[in-house]
Formats: C-alpha cells, structure tokens, sequence
C-alpha cells in the first residue's frame, strides 16, 4: 500500500532498484544493452489477457489491484520485455474524480455529456490520491513483483484528453475540439491546464507508487498543425512535465503522426521522444537535435506480415539505433489485437540478440 | 450521351471551353485569379443534397444520372466555386464492374468478401464503358449545365482503393494490406496493377464525358512510410497518370497525412499536388520543388470555429498562395457534414475578394 509520501528522494529504493536497469540508461543516454518493450504489450494480443478480462467490464478492471497487478505482468512474464507498463487507461483519472465516461468495445471512451461550456471545467475536480487508491495499490504490488525490471507509469496528454471530453468519444478529425480551441481560447486554456494537473498529478502518485519512469500520450496531437501545437497545447504538456520534474525518473512523450510536431514535443523537459513508423529514426533525430532518446519505431500492422519481413525491418531500425545516443526499441504505435504473441516474442529475443554495432 | 471516342484532340471543344476558366489556368501555373473550390462540396453539409439523397441509397445515387447532375451542380449553384467535382464515390467503378460493395451509412464502403488471395484477382475484370454509362452520362449533362466552368472527375487511387478491398471496409492502421504487400509483394503489384488500370480507365472515360481536370485521391498514402510508398505504390500510381497523359488535361494527386510523401507524391506525371492541412504551403512547396501547382490547405475542422477564425486562417493561406506558382485555394481534407454551408459561401467570396499582391 502506498503510503502518504509527497517527495522521493533521489536514493529512495524504488530509484535505486532500477537505476542501472537497460530501460532507465538508454533514456538518460548511457551506455549499455538496448531495451525493448511494446505500446499495449498488455491486452488483447494476449490469450491470458482475454481470459483475466473474462466477463469484467475495462474501466473496472482497470480499478481492481489484482487485475491491473495480474495484466501488467502477462507481457513481462510471456515476452521477456525490459519493462512493463501499468495496465490503465487514459481515461482512468477522470474516471476517478467523477467524470461520467465508460470504454465501449470496439468504439473505445466514450462520455455521457461532452464537455462545452465553462460550467463543464466544474466537472473537473483535482485528482486526490484517494480517487486512485487501488490503481496505486495494483502498482505497488507490480513493482514488488518485478525486481529490477522497470514500471513505467502513463497519463493521457492535455490535447488528448480534451478531445475525447469535448468530442464525446473517439474522433478522427477532432473538429469541435479545435473550433473550441481557435473560438474560446481562454476556455481551452483553462480546460487544458486542469487536464495538465490530472495528468502531472496521476503520473505523480505512480512514481511514489514504484514507478521507474512514465510516458505521455498524446495520441492525437498529429491532428493538429505545428502552429496550433505551439499555442494551445506545448504549455499544458509543458507543465505536465514539469510537475514531475524533481522525481527524476525519465520522460517520454508519445504520440502518432507527429513527423511535423517532433521538434516541439521535444521541447518539454523530457528525456525520451516516442517516434510513429512514418518518419525513419534517422530523420526523427535531425528534427529533434541533441539531448533526447528515441523510442520506436516498429509499424505495428507489420508484425501480421511473415516474420522474415519483421525480422528485416526490426534489423534495420536496431542499426538506425545504434547510431542514437539512446534507443528503445519500441513499436510505433500500440500493438493490434490481432498480433500473434509469438511474433512479439520473437522481436524481443531477437532485439536482444542483436548487439550494437 | 458519350459516343465512342478513344482520344480527345487538343482543340476539342470540351477542352477549349474551360481551357480559360481559374482552374485549369491556376493547375498550369498560368497568371489569374485564385480558384476557390472545395473537397466533398458536393454532399451532406447542404440541405439540397440530403433533401435529394433522401431515400436513396449512396450507391445507387451514384448511378442514376439525374441524381448525379443535380448533386454536382448543387454547390456550384450555391457557393460560386470555381470547378464542380463529378459527385461519385471512389468504389463505383468496383461496384461498376460487379464487386460485391456497400456503403453503409457512419461506417464507408463495406466489402461482402474481402480480397485476400490470388483467386481474388480475378473478380477485377476491366472497366467498359458501358459498366458505367449512367454515370457518364450523368457527367455529360453537368458539363452541358457548366458552362465556362471545370467539371473535375476524380479516382481513388491504387493504394487506399486496395485497403478498402483487402481490409473490407475502412481501416485505421491498413494492417492486413501492408502484410500482404509486404508478404507477398507479386500478389500485391498485381493486385495494385489491376486497381492502376481500373483509375486510369475510369478517369479517361470521364475526361471523354467532358471532365477539364481530374484529382486521383490516395486519401490513406499517409499511413505509409516514405519506403513503402515508393517500393509498393508509386509505380502504380504513376501507371494511373500515364493512362491519361495524353488528354492534356490538369491532373491533380491528393493524400491525408502525406507530409512525409510528398516529394514521392509529386513525382508522377501530373500538375498540382493537394495538401493537407498539417503542412504549410510554403513547407510543401520546398519539399515538391518546382514544377507543380499546389492546392489546399485550410483545416475542414476550422470551418467550425468561429468566422474571424476562419477569416484570418483564409487570408493567411492566400498570402502563402501568392508565393506559389499555382495555387488553388481547397481545404485540408473533405468538408465535414456538420459545416454550415454559409461559411463555405463566405469563404468562396473571400477568397475571390482577396486579390495578388
């Protein structure tokens, strides 16, 4: 259980125990064997998954500290990952403080009243560690569990979250989103930066709770032009970031189709930037410049090719790594449900063979 | 009615009489005033078109000529554009030459069958004339009403016509047909091949019925890396180019997403490559070169907001436009249904108020 601590001290034993651990030194750029580890390495491509979640609804699943405990681990203990990553849901914070949102299969959250007024920021309430208890709890017991193999902990960016508040569900053009952003600048403001506390706060509680490092997704910030990303969304990701910066443990920040974003979402005090497949690693590194890792950027449709195809493409991107000053192999966007397990396997042991040139 | 002409002299008089109009002297990078047209202004943010569509099936529409006349005509009787678009559906000429293939109303063109083997094949006979007379003739009768005003007929491309046959409907990350081109890279150039010579026939039939310029829509490219792209799509796109060259008639080459491609993009044969709203123009057009018109690029989703924001947003991408050889003024990406029509007429008017500087 976790108790009521506020700050971590840099040698504080859940630091230390990972401290030289493949993940948390190739984020901060030492030297030292690649890790790998997979966006949503935790679900459905997994038998043992479907059978946890047998017959209980995702968001409470999500709540329950042996499910979330018991999902978490499945990847790690099947593929031999370097990391795992807390089995959630960027929705799970709002969640917790209230907000009326479920996860229907095959739509994905989905709200039962969008948010479009200033009254609606009522609706927002700041995160308490309380509201998050037993998702706490579930790391914790993670982190016991897995030794010297890193948690990484995760939030939902501002943008993100505000498009599925103010579309209501999943969107593809994210249309009222930026109307309201570009019309009632000071009410997206406002909206952001309460999200920017939920996230900075809920990445918080998972660092006391264990967790080594965390990621940021903004899943949809691809949808919006590098002019809009600098004014209505960089401070708010800024400030996630920031909140969390005296833990010290490493950043990464995420999302898809970004080729034209990834200099900017390299400037929060971040330690890693996670590459979609559209743009090479190589060309990822000249757009951000010095100073950061890269994570990617395996196309996930690729794994369902046959495996000589994914062996060539996963050789060729470990050698545009070896040419990084820090890489985590990763894929470029979450793992599909319909991926054999076998091929996930597979990737690690053979990134895992695959020494740096 | 279309006769049965094979080949279109320079000076037939269907090209003669829009050869002068905004469109066809901007694709060619010859002085004017700025076109102003806009994707899917043809269909359901107008009144008249859903008052017309009621009751009638998306597809069957498609194919009923005085339907087709009507839809097509609506926004230039409307807004003042300055070119109509046939009003079609990129799977008619799969549905023309017996494909099993549905539109559903929310979800987009469902397959009964999708394409998964070699035996596939051979349910792509080639398009006649006659698979799609209705249609043309429908075009026909546009043409008759325009006037000095571009009628443009339209294909989907190759590739995104090969994820909807292999994927069986629409697809967020084309995972089965990038397996495929990747697993079995002869099946997939057939496959590709078949689909080229389906748009370039479809396109020429359309040029014969009177189109004075045609736009070829890969509106899923962007799901590709620049790799995939150029091994697995160009060359057949090049092929649907080639099949019309000898028409003379503007040629324009449209993608979502495509900021990554749009050097390869710009490479076949044509006039004027379509921009999405992520990249700005001037970014673009250093990344095309020389050589090409450019159309776009303002964000279907700022239509939304409110109309000092899409004001400034129009003069801004004029502006850019005056530094282009060759600018058509079109959105980012199709008009969404919810757009008030009004602000499409605004923006109509706007531009054509704004003169070079």
């Amino acid at each position: 259980m976790i108790g009521s601590v506020h700050s971590l001290p840099e040698n504080h034993p859940l630091l230390a125990r990972t401290s030289d651990s493949a993940l948390v030194r190739a984020a901060r750029r030492q030297p030292g064997p690649r890790p790998v580890w997979f966006m949503r390495q935790a679900g459905r491509s997994l038998p043992e998954y479907r059978e946890t979640r047998r017959g209980v609804a995702m968001l409470d699943s999500c709540f329950r500290p042996d499910l979330v405990t018991e999902i978490t681990l499945q990847p790690v203990r099947r593929h031999g990952v370097d990391a795992a990553i807390l089995f959630s849901d960027i929705v799970v914070p709002l969640k917790a403080i209230g907000v009326d949102v479920d996860i229907k299969p095959g739509v994905g959250p989905v709200l039962a009243q969008p948010f479009r007024t200033r009254r609606d920021l009522d609706r927002l309430r700041p995160l308490a560690q309380h509201d998050v208890e037993t998702v706490l709890q579930g790391a914790a017991d993670v982190v016991a569990e897995l030794g010297s193999t890193p948690l990484i902990g995760f939030a939902g960016a501002p943008f993100t979250l505000a498009s599925y508040l103010i579309e209501g569900g999943p969107s593809r053009n994210h249309a009222r989103t930026k109307a309201l952003m570009h019309s009632d600048p000071d009410l997206w403001h406002d909206l952001a930066e309460r999200l920017a506390d939920l996230a900075g706060t809920f990445l918080r509680l998972q660092i006391l709770a264990g967790a080594s490092a965390v990621q940021l997704f903004d899943s949809w910030a691809g949808a919006l032009s590098a002019v809009e990303y600098h004014e209505f969304v960089l401070p708010h990701t800024c400030r996630v970031f920031t909140a969390i910066a005296e833990y010290g443990v490493p950043r990464i920040h995420f999302g898809v189709g970004t080729g034209e974003l990834l200099s900017a979402m390299a400037e929060p005090d971040i330690d890693v930037v996670g590459i979609d497949f559209r743009v090479p690693l190589p060309e990822a590194a000249r757009r951000i410049g010095p100073g950061r890792a890269l994570q990617g950027n395996l196309d996930p449709a690729l794994l369902l090719a046959d495996y000589e195809v994914v062996a060539r493409q996963v050789e060729t991107i470990v050698a545009q790594g070896d040419d990084l000053s820090g890489h985590i192999f990763n894929l470029g966007h979450g793992v599909l449900p319909e991926t054999d397990p076998g091929v996930l396997t597979a990737v690690v042991d053979l990134v895992h063979s695959l020494r740096p040139h």
